[in-house]
């Protein structure tokens, strides 16, 4: 079996590199190691960046998202019972964020590509990237209990964190930058309305908690728990008492309570490998890079990446000039470190740590408290949140 | 012996207070432990902000300044051996700093106060402060192998943080927010021309530095040293050295040597106390916060409190009204927080940490990256760097 593009990972950087090669009339080959069904319900992120929404617009993924997806224009900080809201579109010039769920990019995205596009084979398990510095690399997998062979011009590493495409860097070329957090999140999905028609970012002294929504009646709502915490320890009262309790105000808002569906822990991690690519491997999305959640900032990275590596393959397939190609490790990085710095700064601002003394937990005020109080802070913020340049 | 308003401490807080008060038609008496050439010549902070510059003209003490004071327009930052300018006046509509040191401004607030104010003590201890919550408080102090009483109506604590005015604050009222840090500043003056015309603040893997100037002939220069360095262990040739390493560029730019005069080392840390006033004691400066020196704001936060804390005695004694000194803690402390912000993130954006990862040295860089690219992102520098509001 031979193509041109393998794409190890049918996640969205994965599904959206395939479906952005098909435009460009390049030949694709997907291989995800679980089920359709797995991949199409595993929850993930759920806000898109502009750019992002931009981008599956014109990949023709965009149907259902402009339906469907709710475009919010900015978010609410709350803290010491106060809250401040964060007017996007004034101090971005007009720029905003859509709420849709990774979910939802991933079913629309893998029903385009099993319609027009190339193969993509689910429970197809990639075992190994071989030959990365030679012309005709090899993914090695499994499917339907055989042992296979997919040569490529090219070995996209869409496969996430744990997969097997970062293992194929040899050792003196990797760089780790990494940083694990005391905490983890506490995720639930819950059969009610959204409380605030807008994500609402609390920082309380208890922890952080955070209002999301998946659609106007099904709310996605995170607690800030210590690392390690087992979702089934937490009853569903507990989990509504607790959010209460970090969600206060001065002022009349409620929380509404309804069924919880789903809860699950989020870990929290930063994580970056350099570089991005050796020989004809190129890694995209978390295979690449951890951020923590807080910034909504995982699945808008994953994108930029793989929108710089298609422009990168069109480009050598069009010039014969591998020049996008030797710039795109050091194209995405430049983006992707930005979006490390403000993740790991919304993290820091909005979650009090186990450790922290007396001086953090002020630290932590003074920042949110100069953000609702200087134009220039809270624009740096709402640039960052509704997304760094894609190209940049 | 008795007065209005008693001041402990001829550092700039104490004396700019009492020639506030002294152009109001109140009276005070300050009491300063040292000598007068002590005072003098005690090497501290010299950057004046816009807001600073305005109140020692308005009080009558700019003279000088406005004669021998550097006006700059601007800091550069340099990391990665790139040279980033932050353009003050751009970016704040027109703000900008003096470089003028502490020693000259205590000079000529010394002239001013010896030739037209009240009483100013020299080589006169406080040795306690009390009756803070009565009518009368008074200030027991030691001068010319004399115990004696000054007895006031209130009493203001401009000590610094080894005073002993805030030791009068009962345990159980006093909170203490601290930081320390694992490095300390080495500095020097020497008699060269500075090497260029704007503070120059450096990252480098070795540790930060900065050059700055006291006058078109003396030079300011620092290294990022370990916390308990003793100056002694440094050579001049080492010295020299060392900043060439850290300031190196890209271009041709040149660290010009000349004869090092002074050397010594300053520590970091991080500190406030609250509150700021307990009963008829109110405290001012140092005595009640610290920050590390990187963001210049020690000498101006310490203007900022003697501005309230003047404004809220005139008040009181104009109308009777103890309103605005029963806000001086609050007012003082937002600004005072917003300062320990900056100062905290200037810091810990340029100084690589013994224990840091190389996540925190790509993080270090992704901040610099980000002010050095984002228009807001500066902006919100040089609004801290030029000032926060007098009264805010």
């Amino acid at each position: 079996m031979r193509t041109t593009v393998g794409i190890i990972g049918a996640g969205p950087a994965g599904l959206l590199l395939a479906r952005l090669l098909h435009n460009a009339g390049i030949d694709s080959v997907v291989l995800e190691s679980r089920d359709r069904s797995y991949v199409e319900h595993r929850q993930r992120a759920g806000i898109l960046e502009q750019g992002t929404v931009d981008v599956l617009r014109a990949a023709g993924a965009g149907e259902r998202l402009d339906r469907e997806g709710l475009r919010h224009d900015g978010i609410e900080l709350r803290f010491a019972k106060q809250r401040h809201r964060v007017d996007f579109p004034r101090l971005t010039g007009g720029r905003s964020v859509t709420v849709y769920a990774q979910t939802e990019v991933c079913k629309d995205l893998i029903a385009l590509q099993l319609k027009e596009g190339g193969p993509l084979l689910f429970e197809a398990e990639a075992l190994a990237v071989e030959g990365a510095e030679s012309e005709r690399p090899l993914i090695r997998f499994r499917h339907e209990g055989r042992e296979s062979v997919l040569e490529c011009d090219y070995v996209a590493g869409c496969d996430g964190f744990w997969g097997v495409a970062r293992a194929a860097f040899p050792e003196p070329l990797s760089r780790v930058f990494e940083r694990t957090y005391p905490y983890a999140w506490l995720g639930i999905l819950a059969d009610v309305a959204p409380s605030h028609d807008e994500l609402v970012y609390a920082r309380h002294e208890r922890g952080f908690a955070l209002l999301s929504m998946r659609s106007p009646s099904v709310s996605r709502l995170y607690l800030q728990v210590p690392a390690g915490t087992d979702a089934e320890d937490w009853t569903d009262e507990a989990i509504w008492d607790e959010l209460e309790r970090r969600f206060e105000t001065d002022d009349d808002w409620r929380l509404e309570r309804g069924p919880i569906t789903q809860k699950s822990v989020t870990p929290m991690r930063s994580y970056v490998h350099e570089p991005m690519r050796h020989g004809r491997l190129l890694l995209a999305g978390d295979a690449a890079h951890i951020v923590p959640p807080t910034g909504a900032k995982g699945l808008n990275l994953a994108v930029g990446d793989v929108v710089t590596l298609a422009r990168a393959l069109v480009h050598e397939k069009e010039t014969g000039s591998p020049e996008l190609l030797d710039a795109y490790s050091a194209t995405c990085l430049r983006r992707v470190w930005q979006a490390e710095r403000f993740s790991y700064d919304m993290t820091s601002m909005l979650h009090p740590g186990p450790g922290d003394t007396p001086f953090d937990a002020r630290l932590q005020l003074a920042r949110l408290g100069r953000i609702a109080s200087s134009r220039a802070a809270e624009t740096d913020l709402a640039e960052a949140y509704t997304g760094f340049p894609l190209d940049a």
